[in-house]
C-alpha cells in the first residue's frame, strides 16, 4: 500500500528530528521564551526581507485561523472569504464560535477575484442599512488555495490595493505555503507576500514539521497582549521549545524551501504519470495537490493500493479523489502507482 | 407627509394602550411571574390549540432568534437559512455572536425549498469528511418571509418532513405572524403552525403592541432553564407585565387576528392603488409589505411626500423600495398616497 | 396585601404613561431614530451638564451591564467587581456569557474600597506571570450598591483617580440612581458622576418607567459602531420611541429628580415605622431599600399580609428580607405596615 | 546555571523521542485516526482499570481544561474551582472565553473541602432566586494542586459523593498526576481516580513528552461529537501521531510511573538538601513541586547560579520561590544545589 492521501501522513524531516534530539535534554524556559524560539523568529523575518514583521508560533492550521481572524476583527466585523474556504467550510465552525460571521463571496477555482471583492465592499457601504449588518473587516485568502491554485503577483497586488483603499487587512492562509513559492509558475516570494499582506501564517505541519505554523504581522500590526489571547485560546505550549527548534531548523540553510521544492518535483512527476493514464484532471493545480475525476469502479480497485483522499462526488458514476505529494514524497512510490494506473 | 415606511411606525393598538393604562398601578411580582403573562401565555396555548405549548415572552425579533437558535443547538451545530433569511443577513451577527454559524441555501422569493433542503442534510451525512463541518442542527423559516411572501401548508409539512426525518427542528420567525396568518392567500392556520413546526415565536412589536414576541416551542422542548438563558442574554425584563398585559390583549376576543385583517385589508387597497399606477411590482406578496421598482427621479419625488423603505438598487436608474401597511394603516392615508402617485 | 417586595412592582409614573399615550399614533422611525430618543438624549446630556456625552437608551440593567462591559473591554481584559456585585452574582453569568471574568474583590457594604483596587492593580502589574491571567479592564461599581449604600464624592474622586492612573474606565451600575441623587446622605450630583466617570447609565426601569436604561458615555469613548453592537447583542428596540418618550419625560421638568424624591421620602417614613417597631436593621441603607432580620416564625405572619423580597439566610432562626419604596409608593400603605407591624 | 525552574525545561523522555524516530516515516492518516493513537488509548484504559473510558489525545492543559469543562456544562453552568485553581488565575480566561463562569470556593491548601462544596450546592438550591444565578455544574479539582499538595482516597470519595448527589460531574485535572501518583503520601491509584471521578487528564507535558494531555471520561459521558467539537476549539493536530506515539510509548510497560518515580526519588533528595540548609517551607507538598521562602537578598546570590520560579511575594523582604524536578532531573544538578546553598 502506498499513500498519497495529503501532504501531512509522515513525521518530521530528518534534520528537523535530528535537531529536535540535539537540543532534547538542554533545560530550556517555557511558553516561547527559549532561544531556538527566537532564533526562528529572527530567521522568518530575514527570509521575508520585512524588519518589523513580529513572528508568532502556534500549533495548527485552525487554531491560528481562529486566533488571527477573531484578534484582528471588531466584534461588528466579520471576515470575506471564498465560498470554498478552510475558514468557512472545514473548520467546524471554528471562526463562529469566537463571534465572527464568515462572510461568502464566489470562488474561482478557490480564489477570490479582487473586482468582486471591492463590489461586495463597496455596495455594503452604499447601502444605508448596513448597521444591522456584519461589517467586512477583513479579506481571507488561502495561497495555494484548497485546490491548489495561486494567486499571481498582479492578483495579490489588486488585492491589497482594495484592502488597504477600505482599510481593513489582507489575511493569508499559508497552511501550504512552502508549495506555492516553489511551483514553477508563480511569480510570488516571501517577501512579496511580506510586503503585499497584512498577516499571513507559513505552514509547517504540512512542510516538515511534526506541527506548527508561523503566524507573521507585517505591518506592526500585532494586536495587544498577543501572547495572553494566545493562551486564553488555550493555544500556548508549555513547551515552546518543540515549536522553536522545528522553525529554526526549517529556516536555516533554505530547508523549508528545498523540502517544498522536492515536493512541487515529485508533484510534476505525479501529473506526468496522471496525464500517461489519460486520468481526468478536475481543474489544473500548479502546486503538490493533484485533483482527478474516476470512474467509481476503478476507483474501488485503485484504492486497493493507493490510499487517496475522498475530496467530492462528480455524479453517479464518477468521483474527485485528491492525491498529494510533499517534502516526504518518495520517487519509488510513484513508480508504484504509476504500475497500479497502468494495470486498472 | 404620510408614512409607509414600515409596520413599526405607530406605538400600540388603543387596547393595548389601554389595559396598560387599567393595569399599571396593580402590584405585580417581576420577570414574568405576573397573572397577565400567566394569562397571555395560556390564551396564546389555547390559539395554537396545543396544549403542550410552552409560551415565553421576549421584547424583540433578533433578540428571540438568537435566544432559540442559541439555546436549542449544540456547540457543534449550526442553523440553514435562505441566503435572504434576518438571521442571516440583517441581525449584525447575532447569531455567529452565540457561536452558531448560519447555513444559507438559496432563496425562492424569500422561501427556503424542502426538496433543496433534504438534499443539503442527504450531502452532508453522505460526505465522510462532515466531522470538520458545521452540522446542520436546525431549518429557520421567516413566515411571512422578509419578502412578504407566504409558505403553503403543503410546503410546510414538507418542510416539517425533512426536519422529522433527519430529528432537528424546523423554527419558524413569525415576526409579521398575523398578517401572514390574514392573508386570503394562505392555507396556513396557527394551529397548523404549532402543529408543523417545532417551535416559532408570534411577532407583536409589528402586530400591536410597544414591543414584544411570544416565543412558543410546541414539542415539549423548551430548553432547560430557559429563564435562566433567558437572563443570560440580557432579555430579561423586571417589569414582564410590559410583555404580559401585552398580549394578554392581543389574545382577548381575537385582537390580534383583528388587526392583522386591517393591515391585509389596507395592502390590499395598496396593491390595487399601486396597479392603477401602473406601478412595477418586484415580486408578488400576499402580505402586508409591497415591493415596487422606482424610476430614481421619480422616487425622489415621491419620496419629499411619502416616507418609504429603500430596499436595494435595481439598476442604474431604478430602485427597488418597500411599502408597509400594518395595524395602524389609515384609509385617509392610502388616498393621499393614490393622488400623489396621480401626479407624478 | 400591601407590597414592598420591590422598586418594580408597578407600571410608569402617570406622567410618562400619558406622553406614551398622546405620541401613540405619530408615524415615527424605528430604532431610535425618533425625534423623542433624540430629545431625550439632549435632556439627558443637559441634567449631566457634560455637552460631550453621548447617550444610548436599552431596555434592561443586565442587558446595559452586558453590553457596555463587553464593549469597552479588550478580549483579554475582565471587570474589577465588588464580591457581591449584580454582575457577579445575579445576571446568571451574562459577563462571561461575553467571553470576560469578573474579578471580584472584597465589598465593604456592598462597596469596592478605591485602595484595595489599587492594591490590586499594583499587584497585578508586579506581578512577573501576569501575561497568563486576566487582565483588570475596568472597575464596576454600582451606585446605591445592591445593599442600598452609596459612595461619597471623595470616594469616588479616589475611585476615579486608580482608573485614571491604571488607564482602565471606571463605570457605574446606576439602575436606581435617582434614589441615591436624592438621599439626603450623598454629597453626589448627576453632573459630578458624568464627571468623575468614565460611562453610567441611568436606571429607568425602577425610577418610574415600564422599562429602559439610559447608557452615558461620558468621554468621548463610545465603542465605534455601537448601534450595530446593541443590535448583534439583541438589544436593539424596533419602536426605539417606547424608550425616547419615557426618558423625554423623565427628563423634562426634573421629573426624574422628584419621583426619587418621593421614593426617599417614603423610605424615611419606612425606617421610622420599622424602628418603632424594633425590627434589627441588617446595614444602614441611606436610600429605598432596607433590610431588616425577623425571626422566622414572625416573618411567617408578616407574609401574610405584606409582600417583601427574601435576602438571604440570617441564622437557623432569622432571615433577612428586604422592604423597598419606590416612586410609586402610597403613604397609605406605609401606615398599613405601621399596623400589621404593632400586631405581630 | 542548573535549573529547577519547572517540571518542563526537557524535550521529552529518551524512549518517547526514540519512537518518534523508529515511526517517523511511516505513513499513517490524519487527525488520531492513527494505529498509534489508538493503541495509546488502550493501554490508558487498561492502565485506567476502566473498561468504557472513552480517552482523547489533546495539546496541553489550557486547551484540554477549556474543551472538557465548556462541552460538558450547559450554558446555564459555571465549574466550581478553588479560587487558587489554574482554570480561575492562570489561563488568560480561557474558561470564561467560552462563556461559563469559575466559581471560586476557598482553598486549604490548593485543595477543595467536599463539605463547603456541599454547603454551597445545598445554599444555591435553597435561595429561591438561583434562577437569576450561574448553576454550578461541575466540580474541578487539580491532583497535585497547583501547590504540590494532594487529595487522599477519602477526600476524592467525599467529592465524588457530594457530586453525584448533585448529579454533577468531578472533573480532575491531572497536569502533574504521574508525580501524583507515585508520591510516597498518597494512597490514591488511577483505577481509583477513574472510577472516582467523571473525567480527568492524564498529564504528558510534564511527565515526559514533548507535548500532549489525554483525557479520559469515565462514566459513557463523552460529549456527543467531540472530535468536532475538538476541531471547533482549533485543537485538533493533522498530524495526531505525535501524541498518540508519545503516549503509546509512556503507557509501554509502565514508563509513565517509573519515570514519575524518579521525580518524586529527585524531590525527596530536594526537601532534604533544603531541609539541611536551613530553608523555611511555604507549605509541605508531597509531590515533585517545592516551594520555600528565601530572604531577597539571598534570592538575588542564589538566583545567580540556580534557574527558579517566582511564585509570590511573602513580605518586603522575602519572597516565595518554587523548585521542581522532574523525570530529567539529575542527581548531579541536586548535588550542585546543596554546595551552593551552603555557600550562601
Amino acid at each position: 500500500m502506498i499513500s498519497f492521501e495529503s501532504d501531512y501522513i509522515a513525521g518530521a524531516h530528518e534534520k528537523v528530528l535530528q535537531k529536535l534530539i540535539e537540543t532534547n535534554l538542554e533545560p530550556l524556559s517555557g511558553y516561547g521564551s527559549d532561544k531556538y524560539t527566537k532564533s526562528a523568529c529572527e530567521k522568518i523575518k530575514a527570509a521575508c526581507a520585512c524588519e518589523e514583521a513580529e513572528v508568532y508560533l502556534l500549533t495548527g492550521g485552525t487554531q491560528t485561523n481562529a486566533l488571527i481572524i477573531s484578534t484582528m476583527l471588531a466584534d461588528y466585523e466579520g471576515v470575506i472569504a471564498a465560498d470554498t474556504s478552510h475558514v468557512g467550510c472545514h473548520e467546524a465552525g471554528a471562526i463562529e464560535y469566537t463571534g465572527h460571521k464568515v462572510l461568502p463571496l464566489p470562488n474561482h477555482q478557490g480564489k477570490l477575484d479582487a473586482g468582486e471583492v471591492e463590489q461586495y465592499l463597496k455596495t455594503f457601504y452604499a447601502d444605508g442599512n448596513h448597521e444591522h449588518m456584519v461589517f467586512p473587516g477583513m479579506v481571507y485568502i488561502s495561497h495555494p488555495t484548497e485546490y491548489g491554485t495561486l494567486y499571481s503577483k498582479e492578483e495579490l497586488m489588486e488585492l491589497a490595493k482594495v484592502c488597504s483603499a477600505y482599510k481593513i487587512p489582507l489575511y493569508m492562509d499559508g497552511a501550504r505555503l512552502g508549495y506555492g513559492l516553489m511551483s514553477p509558475e508563480t511569480n510570488v516570494t516571501l517577501p512579496d507576500i511580506a510586503r503585499l499582506v497584512d498577516v499571513f501564517y507559513i505552514g509547517g505541519t504540512k512542510v516538515g514539521a511534526l506541527c506548527g505554523e508561523a503566524a507573521v504581522f507585517t505591518k506592526n500590526n500585532v494586536p495587544r497582549h498577543f501572547m495572553t489571547l494566545v493562551k486564553q485560546h488555550g493555544a500556548l505550549l508549555a513547551k515552546g521549545r518543540l515549536l522553536g527548534v522545528q522553525f529554526d531548523t526549517l529556516f536555516t540553510d533554505d530547508l523549508y524551501f528545498k523540502i517544498s521544492q522536492h515536493a512541487i518535483n515529485m508533484a510534476q512527476r505525479l501529473k506526468a504519470i496522471l496525464q500517461e493514464a489519460d486520468c481526468t484532471f478536475y481543474l489544473e493545480s500548479p502546486t503538490n495537490q493533484q485533483f482527478v475525476v474516476m470512474e467509481n469502479e476503478q476507483l474501488k480497485e485503485f484504492g486497493k493500493e493507493v490510499a487517496y483522499s475522498f475530496w467530492e462526488k462528480f455524479d453517479e458514476s464518477h468521483t474527485v479523489i485528491r492525491l498529494a505529494t510533499s517534502w516526504s514524497t518518495k520517487e519509488e512510490d510513484l513508480e508504484s502507482l504509476r504500475k497500479i494506473l497502468e494495470k486498472i
